[in-house]
């Protein structure tokens, strides 16, 4: 591709409003441009590189045995009714009506319509086991989307979904799946772990997330420094020591703290540890059988409360901080909110069930309770994991030191057993000739947001530096000048690389070099060679990877030699 | 691929709500399946179809210099009314407003999108011309979706938007995507015919569609018999004789016709030529200056009024038949309309500007009047071409007799001008340094519905006949029972094809010979190949074309004997 017939419009400065690396350098180095919140352009270049990403994403799939179809971004609402998610997908779920008035959403996933098929498809068990998959934009209605292609509202993503005759060859698909993910994220290159998993909004019994370690992401993950677990802190367990009370025996009794209301404030105000501290928060449910109960929940001072825990102690889809008035309508005062004498559920961490002399609210204004035992003091607590997992915890399998990183989740395998079959009737007929209910997987991988994922890991001073195996062109073929001498031996070389297969980006501008340097740093492609005047002279011309040395080879072999050299960049991956 | 492991639902019998022949097969050979009224999902045969008119369609446009990028389908509707077609467009812009409550639109076409990209990116005629296109998902909200894939809500579409300094640029590249489009279904094997076509909501000077012709056709196409003139029914011009009246120097009168009032039936009754009754339909027109007043128009009793025709000369967006009500407000009685004292602007078609001796009502109840000319009795008529053209009609350049035909339309393209660079100010710097608006084409191809006009073209009893470049696969490799010597010389020639690059289906799966004939016919693979005992023993495997004579080989020269016919057959389009 010669540049100056390339739309790629590259920005000097950072962009604003970008608050991430990969946001801002896809943004200077032209691949891609903000249509509206979430929502963007992928240019040329972009494009490129998303299709890149698709073709690997495609390739491994169907070398597992799984099969392309497409399905559509609108979907009628009745199947959502059907699967009983209506409600439960929140307003990302963008509904709308159409001219004849019936209710449809925009896809944001698709195990409703891939159920819909397959249930009016399916007949026998010798169908089964059955893998089907697509590549398709998708819309979640973020409330706050951001970081550009990390959290969009419209997004590129590859969904696969099994379909199984037993939880068995159910199991062996999810393996199958969750190797074909590792397959795929080391072919990017990508630094990742996958990490046991929430089931969130898709629900179902298992589930593994991949994630790529990050400082950027989005989301906290606990991993064991001396074994191999790993597990998103939605969902991540670990051992803390019961909190050393000083006065072990000592009966509970009330105190004044006046206008003295967090855990830190408390503990320094009564000169005990914050973990002696009760923290104790009330929340509203959402969803489930006890949707709009008032519920509270205890932990330690010095944790947090990890509210996804919450919601599945409290069998809730999510649960939301109570109004001050719902805090009173239970019997709780805010600022002093305390487990004892509440009229609602209490749910108590499991590290708090044998801590004695520990701190609460009184469920009185200015007032406290001292020398609290939870086992004596609090007799209906629900006790639960309800604490998000903090770097230092033991780790229940080896009691080693657990750590926390950041991660961007790029892919996310579940084994839904018959969460959607049932109510969606995805029946066959077993070798007995019974009908049966059939069970199913899911698996998904983030497809524009691995374009973003790939940068936040790949990138330096200069620019984006991307994998051979991604890069929108594979070289950088830089004329200095514009004279007839550099012109032709550039093109010799444009024409022998295109002809090898080679994606050659053939920069023949008018511009200064410095800019073009600048151009082919920014945008990532990961070989220059460079065409000009004095070193033609010389006989040569120089070549190199980008940002290493550069290498002088006589005209006629520049092009077999960065050949090689690439495919041993390539292969390093 | 493995027959038994891939999803092919065929049906044996034609679903009863299919219409069209391409609508049927696709359904029956297990190509496609509907989700909601208008949208399908295509199936993993379906959908490599999709994927290599796709291929052909990419490989073109990117031959004739034009760069693939990718906008969202989810739009913002301020864009829409920055080029003031929010209301132009009509319920088929499917709007809904997002949890922020803004206003968004799914894409039908993307001349908003692609302007603000532009004007944002563009500085100076250095970077014109340029041609960026997609393919993509689009969502037309279509009143009646039907035909399947032929007229569908969501549906799959190349749009290319091409932007110039100058109207010559603009001519080059219109008649350069004219070009690229001739040779795209030129490779598709498509009969078809390029027409003149009118520029509908999108707008612009100049448009051609081109047409698959086939009896299913929605669209009305007219071309000469004589010269190469071919234009769209909405668009045609074509001229009639005058109509010859017995009476010409006859004076107006009226004359009592009770309960009579078709054309047919009012020139029986006065027993005169039906050409010289005069038929005037009264009008609301939409959209323009004159956006919801009302006019009459009139043709010769045999002829059609045009709508799309009478909406230009009147200045409007569309028209729609008057009520009752309207058309007495006019001064009109409906049955007996005529032209004469008529309150509203009434046009008259060129084709009775010199007539006399015409019939027309009366504007009066049971009356008609006689002895009209034109010229004489109706003073204030416009005078404009709004019928449609009729088979026999002479061809406004060569006198030839005009021929009608029924054609699919698979791509259009348009001459834009400054319809949308204006309003959406896409500028740049001309060579003289002076701030100048782009003007701009655009360019369509239905790239789903040419999936199904494919198959409207190509098809027989058994079943669909895809072009060697089209098909799922290019083999149907059938074994015969399962002996293993069958199944053992089979593999041997599946490998072998495979590692050449052609696409089999190996058909292994446990069913009669008869089931494995009817649903490779069915699917319209192109060459089959059969591999059983009996041949076997004989040292033979046959083969041959779907529908055509089997040749015998021996095993060891069957896999290259059917490269050969592969490659004459696809050589043939």
């Amino acid at each position: 591709m010669r540049y100056s017939r390339f739309f790629i419009p590259t920005l000097r400065d950072d962009p604003a409003d970008a608050e991430v690396i990969s946001h801002k350098l896809l943004l200077r180095a032209g691949f891609i441009r903000r249509v509206t919140s979430g929502v963007y352009d992928y240019l040329p270049i972009g494009l490129r590189v998303l299709r890149k990403i698709e073709a690997i994403v495609r390739e491994e799939m169907n070398r597992a045995g799984a099969q392309e179809l497409l399905m559509p971004m609108v979907q009628p609402c009745e199947l959502w009714e059907k699967s009983e998610r209506m409600e439960k997908y929140g307003p990302e779920l963008l509904r709308f009506r159409d001219r004849h008035n019936h209710e449809s959403c925009l896809g944001p996933t698709h195990e409703e319509v891939i159920c819909d098929l397959v249930s009016r498809e399916l007949r026998s068990y010798k169908q089964l086991p059955m893998n089907l998959y697509q590549i398709q934009a998708k819309f979640r209605d973020e409330i706050r989307p951001r970081f550009g292609l990390m959290r969009g509202r419209e997004f590129v993503m590859k969904d696969a979904y099994s379909f199984h005759a037993d939880d068995a060859c159910l199991r062996r698909e999810y393996q199958l799946m969750f190797d074909t993910y590792t397959t795929i994220f080391n072919r990017f290159g990508l630094t990742f772990r996958a990490v046991e998993a929430d089931t969130g909004s898709i629900g179902g019994s298992d589930s593994h997330e991949f994630h790529v370690l990050a400082e950027s992401g989005e989301d906290l993950i606990a991993h064991c420094s001396g074994c191999d677990y790993a597990a998103n802190v939605e969902k991540a367990v670990s051992v803390r020591d019961v909190p050393a009370s000083a006065a072990d025996a000592e009966e509970a009794s009330e105190i004044s703290t006046p206008d003295v209301t967090s855990a830190e404030d408390v503990a320094a105000f009564l000169k005990v540890d914050t973990a002696l501290l009760v923290k104790t928060l009330v929340y509203h449910l959402h969803g489930g059988e006890n949707n709009g109960a008032i519920v509270a929940a205890c932990v330690r001072g010095d944790d947090q409360l990890q509210e996804i825990k919450l919601a599945h102690a409290a069998a809730a889809d999510s649960v939301e901080l109570a109004s001050e008035e719902e805090v009173r309508s239970v019997g709780g005062v805010s600022g002093f909110v305390g487990p004892q004498g509440l009229s609602c559920p209490v749910y108590v961490d499991e590290s708090l069930r044998d801590a004695s002399g520990l701190v609460a609210g009184a469920n009185k204004a200015d007032a406290h309770v001292t020398g609290l035992s939870m086992q004596c003091d609090v007799a209906d607590a629900v006790y639960a994991d309800v604490r998000e997992t903090r770097e230092g915890d033991a780790c229940t399998r080896c009691s080693a030191a657990i750590e926390l990183s950041r991660g961007i989740e790029i892919g996310q395998v579940f084994a839904l057993g018959k969460r959607y079959t049932e109510p969606m009737e995805v029946m066959f007929q077993d070798q007995q000739g019974k009908r049966a209910v059939a069970t199913m997987g899911c698996y998904g991988i983030g497809v524009s947001r691995l374009m973003a994922a790939v940068v936040e890991q790949c990138n330096d001073e200069a620019g984006i530096h991307w994998p051979v195996s991604l890069a929108p062109f594979q070289v950088a073929l830089i004329s200095m000048g514009q004279s007839e001498t550099v012109l032709a031996a550039s093109e010799s070389i444009y024409h022998e690389l295109s002809d090898a297969g080679i994606e050659v980006l053939w920069d023949e501008r008018k511009e200064r070099p410095g800019v073009k340097f600048k151009d082919a740093e920014l945008m990532g492609l990961p070989m220059q060679i460079v065409v000009g005047d004095r070193s033609l002279e010389r006989g040569v011309i120089e070549y190199g990877e980008r940002g290493g040395e550069r290498i002088e080879a006589e005209p006629a072999m520049v092009a077999a030699a960065v050949i090689a050299s690439l495919q041993q960049a390539g292969s390093s991956h």
